[in-house]
């Protein structure tokens, strides 16, 4: 079954870990192994997999895509100024797929997944669905 | 069932929205619920979800990614000529998967899927299957 | 049922082909027909799909990944100095899944399935599951 959570971001880039939040609604199904897909219906954000560990991380993550599609190029043509939004989340992506094993998420040890903002702050939603292995 | 989509394409870089063909194929499957798997089988091309209101992001996407792996670098080793559509297909991913409710695709509304051709023109393949939740 | 591969890596950063170890994975599967998710749990490796025939296609994304996020910035703040790997490892992502027909993968002419270490050599592990279509 699909089931959608709501995520509320704060800034207009940052990446937000939802494990706990995925991880609750793997215990709740009834598939027990399998993996999970986590997809983003916006075309302005994305999701990644990234350490937890450290919050450097994440910020340097941040500060590179940034340098690779900075906010202001004066050869974007989109009019509405959030083309590096658009350009962050195709090369990051709009899903990823984690195993399940035993009700569980399969994640490596310093391993979360992070819905990456890179337009708002904004309400999104990111889908959530099981799939049987 | 897996079943193959032929995509041909016009340009040496270009973005084409393939969504009304996978959903056809949706619509078609026995898989009412579940997600389907988009997947290129080329090194050269890829396959990413963007915006289709504006026909400028996808205008912008292609002239970042042109960009940051431009056609002509005298450090490119391999012989074809055609290291940076290789690149490209790395950086976006040769896969997309989308989740499936009532035999239709769960897209944000201004989702679209789009046929990455770094390396045309050419007659491309796009292989669809259908996975039940 | 979640099957584990062991890949050691030799260099700081490379593409180790394991499309065969798949392959061997998926033909003693009961799956016949899906697709297979190849899930790298670790935040400085990754895995994509790419040419094999020719190596310097493989050293030319390499090369393109290191010059998109070099291994020395000054403006990275993560204390670890590999920055770069993690980077690296989002842009290219943590998954690939391959549709699967007859107990074989279904991959173009010259695709590969390549795990990239970013910031090796270590013991990396790469998790297969195979999903039924």
């Amino acid at each position: 079954m699909l089931r959608t959570l709501t995520v509320p971001t704060a800034k207009r880039t940052e990446m937000i870990d939802v494990t706990d939040r995925v991880q609750g609604l793997v215990r709740d199904s009834n598939v027990r192994d399998g993996c999970v897909l986590c997809y983003v219906p916006h075309t302005t954000a994305g999701i990644t997999i990234q350490e937890n560990a450290d919050p450097d991380v994440v910020a340097d993550v941040l500060y590179k895509l940034e340098a690779l599609a900075p906010r202001s190029d004066p050869r974007y043509r989109h009019g509405e100024g959030n083309s590096d939004a658009h350009i962050k989340a195709s090369l990051v992506g709009s899903s990823v797929l984690v195993p399940v094993r035993d009700s569980s998420l399969v994640l490596g040890t310093w391993q979360a997944i992070y819905f990456c903002e890179f337009d708002g702050p904004r309400s999104r939603s990111l889908h959530v669905q099981l799939l049987a292995g």
